[in-house]
């Protein structure tokens, strides 16, 4: 199922547009700051006083006992609270000490692990390699490309002590590393047969966010950040739209999220780049997560650092660059894609625990179902299953059920004495909960059993995909005018259509109904030709979404 | 190879003395700073004015045309320079614009790599479960432990602005993340049913230090943490010793560094520890380089942190904690343990490369063996080997051996056209880089050519082991009396022998001799039972030596 993206055609008209000299990135950074519906759960993850936890921890041990799960907020009535009590319930992450820092609990790493491990794959196989890059900059590199510090000088962390000293130059906590990139790239290259230099970094960046959501915005995240020097525009550009395919793939095949992948708008491009590509998913609420970008970032940072070499014509020429990164965001948009009322919900191929066996029993039952549970897990295991057996002593069979339910457990495994008599089992699916999810009388060992829980891992797998798929196609509206954009806007759905704006104008669409220009989508659409806002003829249709 | 180890029996005199309260580690940090061998190169990793780089490139390229290639510092003449000509001419490091910082590049990324596949495993192996915790810690939080304040204080990075406002309380840029992770552990420790609670992190942590070197002593370093709690004392000492067991088994089983695991006296332990664990390497020059630690924090921190749980008999109490790290200075081990007056020399498993095919022909000749050149990969890849086919033109071949072997590529295979009229190929070892390394007339093709590979890695593998621990024990010699001492580090050895002296003794020692105490090795010999310091009876054996 995972495959390396083949290259799809992009016409002339999808790709980019260079050397436009705007303050990209700021103003959508600005409004981020705006969006009223970011804004941090009152304490809902933060550390309670000791009298407070006791008293809590006492009342959860009730709730246990009695079987019953601690209740997550539906998604229809707030899906901002629903998304943060899946958070923690299905203890993916922590709020840290200082304000918009994230703990990432164990669960919740793996499932980074797991990205991590098919995106690193993907670079290596398209001959990237691994390096890594000091995190403390000094803030004279960021200065020296305009428009990157521009976009970035809000958001920085500052360190300015060291060693009990005083430091004579304020040090920057990476927000990002184009500039110290670009500073090693100047002194690594030098002739043609230096390129394509071809680096990837995984790391942890800092940016100074005012509103904060676990996963989604944070202070520091995790991510990688690819840089890559070309001799030409033309490579570089190619290595650009390659990188934000492989995101592409990732997201559809390996997360299960329906991705749009387009150009931004040069208001929404990157600080310092040409051009900027994305992947844009729909979340549960409908808002667009910017989950993956490519930046096309022209000779700016070259020309900025002196990173040039001497071509085969014997001339010194500046290097053509690319840098596209992932972050944590991505695990943030998982649940959000695929959360239901019941909690979290893992496509199988992200799942830290694919499998969960729940043997069922008392006493000497116990034994001999423990024992059936046990070849499950040795035979499933053996096929790169990743399984677990849960046999927590003290906890009810339908606890354990609704336990694994909130964790996204894909595929859960029943078996009781009577099940083991009767060499069968039953298999449950997480997406369908209900009885028709389940499949009953099924060969508890053998190839036969083995083969029926991978199947229904790759079913479950593309049922995921199909159900996102469907819902964000029917949230996604057609408009020809205005007046259409602002009512699909108003249903909370994605608008597209023709767009020749100005900048000024996409600021106006955004003051006016909140959405933003979230990309020129790659697969167009047929169209009027007619800008939907100010009437002019257009090229491109564009989509616009409330988003995070 | 790689297996997890098994625990060795630990004598109840070697295990941990907990509760002595002294001022941990502040001295031996101190030390280090005027170790005068410890100096930066004057530039030479550093980046070079513009013109400077031109011109070397001249100079380099007319070398290369000339087969030779760039001559490093014999070790013999001075270790320091030639580790530091190491590390540029096998392209693995650089030094970052802020003095300190490093840039690992991507050769010597992939050492750290596949450092971390194995430990990863064992980790996970042993039960543990990687997370992630914020890099910002509030300054107030390293005062709550006094002896892990005061031995990190001289080191700490301070972020004081943020998001362009002077912050209310500077943030640590986290030195190491005990205070962080006791803040989490105890809102998530709550019974004695959530213990032990095993988890470790990957991460960058900064240590302001004056005197630095690449990979061994940086601002910047790359690391794994691990963190435990446990319910009782003892637990705590044996997940400690089982950590330690778990580096020593991958120092000596995979990067072939027959280090020498012990306990470090209490001067030498870690700021806020009970008691600390080390392997202790010997390197190239015979300086001791303290390549893993693992520290009992007994409840120190738990204490600080109000880190408690409802023990079974229903009382509060608070849990036991353990610490443990390896860095990127392993790979500083790995080259001063190995390397040569030809370069860098990696044991198999740790190669990023483990063999390179080189063709050797011209002309049509050239395409027969790069065919057969290309066979040989794929069959050695299939097999799992890590091989490279250096198919560069324009460089001859005496100029590619150079060159693999200053990358320490284990294994070399050499393959011209009457090579491929026989069917045959040239294994050349890079431990042994004559011509008896060679093996000749070996099949170039099928199950006994990939057999011959794998044998050889196996065989360089243990070579390079046996020949490292045979030069460890020819370099430490044992010491009855102090004049034994100072004449034994005068020769440039470690000095074991019985030790019972106070604190106050072994720092004067180290000021006479510039030799620390290392560790008191779990192995111990036969003694005399007397100190060889202060005449007073002694009931273990001690092991002195000058360090990285």
């Amino acid at each position: 199922m995972h495959e390396i993206f083949q290259m799809k055609g992009i016409s002339r008209s999808q790709s980019c547009r260079a050397g436009a000299g705007h303050s990209r990135g700021a103003v959508g950074r600005l409004a981020r700051l705006h969006s009223s519906l970011l804004t941090r759960a009152s304490g809902a993850l933060s550390a309670e006083p000791q009298a407070a936890k006791q008293a809590q921890k006492a009342s959860n041990r009730q709730q246990k006992k009695q079987g019953a799960t601690v209740a997550i907020t539906p998604r229809s009535e707030d899906f901002s609270r629903w998304y943060l009590d899946v958070v923690r319930e299905a203890q993916l992450a922590d709020y840290g000490p200082v304000r918009g820092t994230m703990v990432i609990r164990p669960y919740g790493y793996a499932i980074w692990e797991a990205i991590q491990s098919y995106l690193d794959a993907d670079f290596k196989a398209t001959g990237h390699r691994n390096a890594y890059f000091p995190q403390l900059i000094p803030l004279s590199f960021l200065e020296k490309e305009a428009e990157h510090v521009e976009g970035f000088a809000p958001e920085l962390a500052l360190v300015t002590r060291g060693g009990g000293k005083e430091l004579e130059e304020p040090l920057v906590v990476r927000p990002t590393s184009e500039t110290i990139v670009n500073h090693m790239f100047s002194q690594w290259v030098q002739s043609y047969r230096d390129l394509p230099l071809l680096i990837n970094q995984w790391a942890n960046v800092h940016r100074w966010e005012m509103r904060t959501r676990p996963f989604v915005r944070t202070l520091e995240f995790l991510w990688q950040e690819g840089h890559t020097a070309h001799a030409t525009a033309e490579e570089a550009e190619e290595e650009t739209l390659r990188m934000l395919r492989v995101y592409e793939n990732f997201a559809i095949n390996v997360a299960a999220m329906p991705v749009i992948a387009g150009r931004k708008s040069r208001r929404e491009s990157f600080a310092g780049a040409n051009c900027t590509y994305t992947i844009e998913a729909m979340m549960g609420d409908r808002r667009a997560l910017q989950a993956g970008t490519s930046h096309n970032l022209g000779d700016n940072f070259a020309r900025a650092f002196g990173t040039r070499y001497l071509a085969e014509d014997n001339e010194l020429k500046f290097v053509h660059q690319s840098s596209w990164g992932v972050s944590t965001r991505m695990v943030g948009g998982v649940i959000m894609t695929h959360g239901d009322d019941t909690g979290l919900q893992l496509p199988p191929l992200l799942a830290p625990v694919q499998v969960v066996v729940v043997p069922i029993g008392k006493g000497a039952d116990l034994e001999s179902v423990l024992a059936a549970a046990r070849r499950m897990e040795a035979e499933l295991r053996a096929a790169g299953v990743r399984v677990e057996v849960d046999n927590t002593p003290g906890r009810t069979p339908g606890w354990k059920f609704n336990h694994h339910e909130m964790r996204g457990v894909p595929v859960r495994i029943e078996v009781g004495p009577r099940d083991v008599e009767a060499g069968t089992c039953v298999l449950a699916r997480r997406d369908q909960p209900s009885k028709e999810g389940k499949k009953f009388g099924v060969a508890l060992e053998g190839e036969p059993f083995v083969a029926e829980v991978q199947n229904l891992l790759h079913e479950v797998q593309a049922a995921l995909l199909a159900k996102a798929t469907a819902f964000r196609d029917a949230n996604i509206a057609d408009v020809g005018d205005y007046d259409e954009l602002k009512e699909a806007i108003a249903q909370g759905k994605w608008a597209r259509g023709p767009w020749a704006g100005t900048d000024e104008e996409e600021v106006q669409v955004k003051e006016e109904t909140q959405a933003t220009l979230r990309c020129f989508p790659f697969e167009q659409p047929p169209h009027s030709g007619v800008c939907l806002f100010s009437g002019r003829p257009a090229t491109e249709v564009a989509i616009f979404g409330k988003s995070y």
